[in-house]
């Protein structure tokens, strides 16, 4: 896979990618219909940071960290670095020369779907990391791939420029046409929330608030006593 | 699979279920002959919590939660919800709304045998979570279920009213016909590791505390120097 | 499979074995030229702690820990127990009387390609464990096996004697006859290492510093602007 | 975990068993309301072979066929042996000894929530196995565990009793007291899949049949021609 | 996830695609770049069949095939149904019935990244499929979803009109931009391939054949002979 | 990991691999104490095939198969080729090519921890192959590796000319100084086996035969009727 690295990629605006940052994973997934996560594999090595940014996207053979080197290059203040690899991989692609290199730039965060290492010296670094392994296995600098063309994690396609939002909750993925649009509806739906968590604090039901009675009822589901019903004992 | 919602369900004496949050997870396993465990695959969000109490059970199809909001209504103060999906899912089907609702009622925790998310908002609660896995992703409300009948759990069966315990180590259930018998059973079985850590804490050996040497012999295990078995070399 | 206990194993020298604890599994595993990590399913339970030691072995029988109570009378001042199975194991095998054992004798701590259990304890006691999972189930005492004969965990091979060395990147195994070479070539990695991570937190590009332009040109790795390249956008 | 052996186990009438034979698994699925599969990981060793029966049920300790023995003598002809493990294992805990040993008493098949082995010389044997692995390692039989009590594999509980479906499409368990129900709501599946094929099989859309044009329209899912949706291009 | 279904999709040349299916899934692998391949956790119900043709795809909701009945209104003749879904599933999405409505529309075969049943059924039709797993559970149809919008299968994006081409050794997808070029570059690899064999029956060795002795000797890979290297006895 | 081609393997006697080969992998597997089994994730791409053979063994680094082509040129005769990767992979890292030009040297069949691929023509062929995966996906030809170096296979320490024996059930290693005792102890286990079976066929219990009431109730298991056991109804 000879490949090519793209340069001058546009970034979204700040204040939408702040905006997002703001809401946090579980309710941009939310807000954008329940698409975009990077579902439950890809995992932080810290406890408690969020972060948001552009993507810059590097496309690995597994076990082969050549591309990071070229993907480093094209990071620039505010950005996400984004490692795919050709195929599944274990190996701890990322550590912390890269990080290194990458906080002299002003990134905020790598998310790799493989492995990271000197996680320990990570966390004293604070520079954030999301990946699918913690590993000590090194890699090699050998074979040919990509940066900045789209690559695949974890079933979601990312574009370079695509805002990456990350938190404890995982990895969502905003393609960069519909920030603007996100944060809107990201901002409705915490509010919806914030209304729902008030009333639920006060002990009103789901069931009332969204009209689920009835659901049930038009599904079938009914009630009984648990003296009633012998399968339940 | 269009269910039932059970009421009405008794629940286990609170001495007994507190008795069994004191011996934790590994103790009460143990003291029930090695049954009960739900496994290594339910995981705590934090770390520390020990929890106990009877279950509230909820059948859910894979990434729909509408039976959680009617298991909801049917929990009360003390209870642990126990949340199993029709087959694996992903999703992160409970999050810090549903906690929010949850502690008004006085509830202890949740058991998810898919994801939870809002994990930070969580630790923050201070509302216990174990699940398969954390993730953002969420969910819709279209799809029949049960409420208090039955479920498995990581190959575990789990009624309404069986008590849950949860700490580190994992989760296990105690049936709750069996929660007598099952305290007076950790409580010998704490009594023995007792006096066993105090003697190993002085070098006995397992070998002798145990009669091991002998078990060993008749199954034909035999000692040998380094030097003279060129296959451990 | 009957077994074999393998008694005087041969230790390495200490000076070797703290000289490699120093340096990291990262760093040791480079040095070796990337051979000998036990890949990223063996993960710590603790956080921040980097041991090194000799390693005694035992092989047991999956759900069955009869062969670590063997393995306990093996062990000596600052070694490692390694714990394999003869067939893939989900259960608790290790908890906190063999911990409380151990310590008496002064192991350093324990890695097993199975469960552990009672680790909040294991955690208060501050003996360090990894292992492939967590759980409370616990193990009978019924089946023969081997101590210090070579095991392989994770698809590595084990001999007693060899260094082991873990942190929270996970767990490298030494050769015993290659301790003083990983010593000297971990030495001249970490000053290599220590180099780059200068240059990195000046801007030098991994790029420069590692020649790896001309390397992307040899792969027929080209660049072009973003504008220019519709499969970017 | 030292258990008990049931005995005396009353079985359902043959003709239901039979009927649900005729229906195979899928079809029985669907009639029970969705539930009842043993999932996708329990696969035959051979292909186009349906069975059902009665099951025999055993519990036994991973890698450990001693109660497979204690079962043997537990089954009559027509039955189905069921074979669950106190936690995952791999091994091979079914051959053709076994199987020699069962078609003498006329017993049906097996399913097996580990591994069978000899699977060649089963095939020629004509004796079927579904199980979760294949795998030639071998057993001990020193742990004690239960005949006839209820077990739980793959996330479905199966009791003694129970009648066990079983092709090409995997595992479905029918409760003892829901057999007369099952057949007659199979009956029923069957009538309207035989409609539907026949109007398919001449160009009737689901869409039509089954009334969905409306639903799609009530979720908001709409129609665009792909010439107008740049996100489809 | 409410969505679209979009209709009217260009597909390619029947040229193209049937020269495609000649070659088969690695060589047209090979010829793209090592890319495009759907990997080997997709597998064929069948053994011996070669399909290709463009893809018609659907967009599910897991555990819910709603939206598969959308897509067979879509479906044209020499088409190829491609299924995924929104999260991971193992249902038993696809089955006879649908195979039953798309093969009077003359479609070729389907791809579903989650389950398929009334396997043996399919196999007598003559419907290829490939799937992730075989599974008698049955689906809902209760949540929207998409049809012809771009998917992810694997880690692949497929988009409605783009090429699947499927054969024993799994699924590969060819951009349909980029089918003429991919037939030219196939024929070029077969026949390199084709001298290859002849020159490999005959005795030639690919290290003589691509040059690489060189490279290993580049690399420092060295000889030696087993009786004077004690590591490798 | 530069490495090492070793040369100049000896190979154990035709005599006793034949032998071997006679008794198939599970008779073979008991025979040496239940040890030595590659486990039940390397699977046949064919049916009914039983291979045995001195292994030559090739480590490649993943999505490489650079080190595969040196292997080739060390095969004589009787060999079975083994290929192990340095962390796990699931490329197609063996097919058709590789296949014919082991035919033209006599090779036996080949095991791969990764993927194999040309499956439909590797059967065609007659070329037996045991692999983790089927995958199309091809490799590259850029990082060292060893040849006849001692490799893993899914948990078991392979060495040049240790004796590969391969069937249905899986894969089997025969340390090369054991052969001659191994087949020893297959013929013993092979004559009990077939004792065994004739008795089973007459309806004898594996109970009586292996003396196995004592053991039950030694292990405090025992006998009830199912209508005085609630639990079991």
């Amino acid at each position: 896979m000879p490949g090519t690295i793209v340069t001058d990629v546009p970034r979204p605006d700040e204040g939408g990618v702040a905006a997002l940052r703001g809401y946090g994973v579980a309710t941009v997934h939310e807000a954008m219909g329940r698409v975009g996560s990077l579902g439950p594999e890809l995992r932080p090595i810290q406890q408690g940071v969020t972060i948001a940014g552009p993507a810059v996207t590097a496309l690995c053979w597994p076990g082969d960290n050549l591309m990071i080197h070229a993907a480093v290059e094209q990071c620039s203040r505010g950005d996400v670095l984004v490692v795919a690899t050709a195929s599944p991989a274990t190996h701890g692609m990322f550590g912390d020369l890269f990080a290194t290199a990458l906080m002299h730039r002003g990134v905020r965060g790598v998310v790799v779907d493989a492995g990271v290492r000197d996680t320990a010296t990570l966390r004293e670094l604070g520079f954030p990391a999301w990946s699918r392994y913690v590993s000590a296995e090194g890699t090699v600098k050998a074979t040919a791939g990509s940066v900045n063309m789209p690559v695949v994690l974890a079933g979601q396609q990312v574009r370079a420029g695509d805002v990456v939002v990350a938190d404890d909750d995982g990895v969502v993925v905003v393609r960069r046409e519909r920030v603007a649009e996100t944060v809107r509806a990201s901002a409705a739906r915490a509010e919806r929330e914030d209304a729902a968590r008030a009333a639920f604090s006060q002990g009103e039901l789901g069931l009332d608030r969204y009209g689920l009675r009835q659901r049930l009822a038009d599904l079938g589901v009914g009630y009984g006593a648990w003296a009633d019903i012998p399968e339940a004992q």
